[in-house]
């Protein structure tokens, strides 16, 4: 175990990862900016220097959620800590909680409101489909709930799901909104203060095109009022808002040691979505899901979502009878170093995800990827 | 909000985060072959090249915990996320749980343990002592207890807790124990295996040398038992040992989406470690540390802590009486570029902390620190 000679540089060669061209559901593609500040040499989490950062990224995240939300940081974890940290620190044991299922991330946020105590009723659509407010409204007035999830942007099925009126929907019923973000922050306008959204989650690792490691959130002043007249403890320590948002905010106090290099990451990021401008990009996520949508069509292949509730950054393309879709996609990999991925869950074996995300949302990444799959399909 | 002119490049100019020497509490320096990893290209987290990373990483875990426990994995998160996840998977509501506190992070395991239902009992040294095997006996005959819990490396304290025989008093006692070793795995001996500990963690900023962001931990069979007798589910999904394997095991069953680039990070940080050899390593932590002990003492410094219970990662030395500590770390900081930290808790003003760790920890450091340190005192 403790033989040198075990660790040969020939079991242990140093990395060498490939010009890996990333289509799939995340992560994305890392501007080289965004790389280079990865490997900035680092300062401590309570350097003056980095007081200065963490700040700035705050102010940066609240214009991509666009809110004003005071309590806008990036969780020390991915986007599934994220919602964790939104599920953990607004449900208590005994709480009404819907859940609207139409894919993957419903379930995944079923399972940690249940762990957490939450009383979870589910609304569910086909994956694929999206919700109505009506249908949340009907929900509710049959079972009030303190917190409503819904899901923006289901990275699993390649829905976009209306958000407006469904927080006034639930706001009139007395309840809160939580919506993931996931797929959607960068890519898709998520106008938190617009809608009215309570809690907003994303990750750092889609349509920011930061290397995954962060989870941004944000948290309406509604929220964190019930947030401090919480009865009990946050069972959750390392997600505990109340304890983040004192390193984060004016006190400074310690609780974990921030990722330093991510959160430089993510604040090189942020300046260049912010020099983008984030309607220009939105508008190049739409230009270039549009290109690959005709084009997949073009090819003969069928869209799983309906075009008005398609999502730009992550489309859900039919396998088409007798096709093996993992075949396809291992293909795609060895012969021309593209990533997309296969279906989850209910989809699994029936789609691909392709994923058009920040830095990979470019138009020579969508036509190599049509040709490569015509090339690979026709070989079939 | 969305008014683009408001992002000048003045407002959030680019990283500069200038040439820090990180001798405090952590995180410590970064080797350049690892900023490098940190800069490298992504790939998925399901590439047939990750999961080839992930292997390795994971042998070389191993080695640094001098373990064969085939759990053995980076938690997605900080030191701190390690510690929770040690918690949260092995702590049921009602269990019976015995918490050695001898500085800060005792004080944190305590609270973790309260959050997820434990019936937590202490024993409590004054901050810079550590506990004997007969102190732990006598509480475990006092109060059975099915965990117990206890801090190798003082991080708040600079003491070092002597392992042996305790890990055979818990499990004569019918216990297992759970192990912080966030400030010394792969800066002092950490024996896994020979001592018989159940569940270790650590983090990746401090003697691994890697940024922070990944809190590596290490199950033996036996708690790994417990795990699967669980009568409750892991009230905490990020951290659901359960369901973490998977994705680390044969399954590779999708969770969350690995930190790409800390991953990387880790595997560079772990190869320099082997190619070091972990034994060359541990020496030389103790020679700078023999260093700055002796340097302190000429500049007429007190150490908190007796000698035989030193940490060689974490110098604990006393603030002279009329000095003020914050005003003096500030001034290196400012006229050195040096970072040193102030006490926590109960020696919040009555210590400095000194870190030497991983990259760190150089004989360069040493003497300049002194140096500095003995004109910035001068200077009082």
């Amino acid at each position: 175990m403790s033989d040198r000679s075990d660790f040969t540089s020939e079991k242990y060669p140093e990395l060498d990862s490939g010009p890996r061209i990333l289509l799939g559901p995340g992560p994305s593609m890392v501007h080289p900016r965004v790389l280079r500040a990865m490997a900035a040499p680092l300062v401590g989490h309570l350097d003056p220097y980095f007081l200065k950062i963490m700040d700035r990224t705050q102010d940066l995240l609240r214009h991509v959620f666009q809110t004003k939300n005071q309590l806008t940081i990036p969780i020390s974890g991915t986007g599934s800590a994220a919602m964790e940290a939104a599920v953990a620190n607004f449900i208590e044991p005994g709480d009404s909680v819907l859940v609207c299922i139409n894919g993957y991330f419903g379930h995944r946020l079923t399972d940690m409101a249940q762990r957490y105590g939450g009383e979870v009723v589910t609304i569910n659509r086909s994956w694929g489909e999206v919700f109505t407010p009506e249908e949340v409204k009907e929900a509710l007035v049959a079972h009030k709930a303190k917190v409503v999830a819904i899901v923006h942007a289901e990275t699993s099925t390649g829905a976009k799901q209306p958000l407006g009126e469904i927080a006034e929907v639930v706001h009139d019923q007395g309840g809160i909104l939580i919506v993931d973000a996931v797929t959607s922050l960068g890519g898709v306008p998520v106008r938190v203060d617009e809608i009215g959204i309570d809690v907003c989650y994303s990750g750092t690792q889609k349509c920011l095109s930061v290397p995954p490691g962060l989870g941004p959130i944000t948290v309406s002043p509604r929220a964190e009022e019930i947030l401090s007249k919480r009865k009990t403890t946050v069972p959750n320590w390392y997600l505990d808002l109340s304890m983040v948002q004192k390193y984060w905010g004016t006190e400074r106090t310690y609780h974990h040691t921030a990722p330093i290099s991510s959160n430089y990451a993510l604040y090189e990021g942020l300046r260049l979505i912010a020099q983008e401008g984030l309607e220009n990009r939105w508008e190049r996520h739409r230009r270039n899901a549009q290109l690959l949508w005709e084009g997949l069509e073009e090819l003969g292949l069928s869209l799983h979502v309906p075009k008005e509730f398609r999502l730009e950054p992550l489309t859900t393309v039919r396998v088409p009878d007798g096709v093996d879709d993992i075949k396809i996609s291992m293909q795609l990999l060895k012969d021309f170093n593209i990533e997309i991925a296969g279906g989850l869950g209910e989809l699994k074996g029936k789609v691909w995800r392709i994923g058009l995300m920040g830095y990979s949302s470019r138009a020579e990444n969508v036509l190599l990827l049509l040709t490569a799959l015509e090339r690979v399909l026709g070989k079939q």
